[in-house]
């Protein structure tokens, strides 16, 4: 593991994108969003994330001179064009306007089309609440590796949600999951760590469990379970959530699904995913909100745990926790990505600054 | 099994409602989203929760007397005070008005405050699918029955959600789920059929499996798992999302959580169940979302199955086929209920009508 600050993780990425033609505004917006992500711990959506953006320009299938548009306006409703650029522009775009919508009428959503990964869900749900509003987000994705219930094949990806809102005092409640058991990320861990899968996070093509990480991982395509993990533990719940974040983040704007046109059953010349944000002012309601809020949180936290030295946390304790420790200590990287790195900095014509962070370790 | 025309069991359900006086309106709405989770196949939340009712009234927990008011109307925004009645008629009020909204400005939400049990979330959800809407339903419970994440104790009951839309043919989406693996009534099928439980239902006060049924079933408290079942798949996000439901159903609008005062820690004179519905007009976004939708449902459909004779469903499948099947055959009834039902008219002072669906079997 190489350390780094989060401040040089910043300016590295900040480098790349500069280097790619990228404009100021959108860069600064995508490399706060992505350090954000790797603050939390949620090492899988943030600098992680640039070897495939850079795949993915490579293969013109990002823009970098992308510019995010309004595409139609309404008191509380607004559609975002991404214009086929990385995702976190035009997403923290469309969530701030939705804030601004539920500041003045109590309620905003906004849809985003013609976009691409846009890192964690958790860093715009978590605008709203910042703002002290209730945050939801969703997004499509453009792989197909989620098995519905009772199938042989795919056809969603992990389709994460993520809900944040602020107690009076203290983190904020910030839950930010796959609607899938496990992400990919955790079935290639147990693959490199040679342990087999628990039954429940992924399947073979005649639907039995597939304990084996390595032949889970290196499937084509993936079959990994949504949440439930078979039909017995619910299975079809976490199914039906998947699908439920498809029709928001993706049939509502007209996006594809899981990477495929619903119309031509075939991949478009961009990636074409599509993004779902809600924000609502609670004060409509409750002048109490986050008061009690905070209530809420702080009995969870007190109720008596199974094991003494673990006690009941609520969603979003493990990212807040990590955020303190990493912005002190420093964001780890793995030697293997941190080459990544290097290569896409190298492809991009983009300095190596990440090299002053391993002048001891490397 | 009996079975009862749900003509008869609307028309049973109208009488006791009228014996407690209740005002026709409110009895139209109720025995009409009653009868109808009946018909899909909902059997706990329909003619089945009649003898808590009927308790809950006795105790005084129930106003039958209570009006529908609107506490404060805004553009999007609607509080809804249920007066301590049942809870079907401000529900229905409720998700009305927020389809109103969405009607005019997109988008629309109510919560609703001072109410009671209001049935299966799924009724609500697809009312908004009805108008053309996409429809969002959740509400608080009155018990603690699930327990979060790593606790000992039960914090939330199965606190389920509802999504609904439709396609330009065909049935609707609809997808009704409670938030915990799975509902305390498996549980007391399993314990009724003398079957021990799959790991993954309920916990012990260790944290470990109870696979007891009997066990199970008569603990007290109960301690079913959130979906995901255990840590290792995923009962975190189960739990997360029981509490996404307690901050929209019954935070937002100070209502109790789990049947408990966040202030005092105590019940309440009434029940104090809060409820929270969304509506959206995807007109705003997409005029092809009505065929959209119904592409995505059909390619799920159409999913090749692991077991050729159990085609892939999509959410809501099940219920709209018991619908057809039981407003053909009638609505089947285990003795028990029905003398439940016999019981709950003798002590309202209404007549017993469903007599008449018996002269063969009883």
């Amino acid at each position: 593991m190489i350390t780094v600050p989060h401040s040089l993780l910043a300016a590295q990425i900040r480098a790349v994108f500069l280097a790619w033609g990228m404009r100021p505004g959108p860069v600064e917006t995508a490399v706060e969003l992505m350090v954000e992500a790797d603050l939390r711990g949620i090492d899988s959506h943030g600098v992680g994330m640039l070897p495939t953006y850079d795949q993915r320009r490579r293969d013109g299938k990002i823009d970098p001179l992308a510019e995010v548009r309004t595409l139609r306006d309404g008191p509380v409703l607004t559609l975002v064009d991404a214009g086929h650029g990385i995702g976190h522009p035009a997403a923290r775009f469309a969530m701030e306007r939705a804030c601004d919508k539920a500041a003045a009428a109590g309620l905003g959503v906004s849809v985003v089309v013609h976009s691409n990964h846009f890192g964690a869900a958790g860093v715009y749900s978590t605008i709203a609440a910042g703002r002290g509003l209730v945050g939801f987000a969703c997004t499509g994705t453009t792989q197909r590796s989620v098995v519905p219930t009772g199938a042989r094949e795919p056809r969603f990806s992990t389709n994460p949600i993520a809900f944040a809102a602020s107690p009076a005092e203290g983190d904020p409640f910030s839950l930010d999951m796959a609607t899938s058991t496990v992400a990919v990320g955790k079935v290639n861990i147990a693959r490199r760590a040679g342990k087999p899968l628990p039954e429940g996070w992924a399947v073979r093509p005649d639907g039995l469990p597939e304990t084996d990480a390595a032949a889970a991982f290196n499937a084509k395509p993936k079959r990994l379970t949504p949440l439930g993990g078979n039909r017995t533990l619910g299975s079809h719940k976490g199914y039906g959530l998947a699908m439920v974040v498809e029709i928001l983040a993706s049939v509502l704007g007209g996006a594809n699904v899981g990477g495929v046109d619903l119309a031509t059953g075939e991949p478009d010349r961009f990636i074409e995913v599509g993004h779902f944000f809600l924000a609502l002012d609670p004060a409509f309601f409750n002048d109490r909100f986050a008061g009690d809020l905070g209530s809420l949180m702080a009995e969870l936290r007190a109720t008596p745990p199974t094991d003494p030295d673990r006690p009941v946390l609520v969603p979003g304790d493990p990212e807040h926790e990590a955020r303190r420790e990493r912005l002190r200590a420093g964001i780890p990287m793995t030697e293997t990505l941190f080459e990544e790195v290097r290569a896409v900095a190298g492809r991009s014509d983009a300095p190596f600054l990440l090299e002053q962070a391993c002048s001891a370790a490397c």
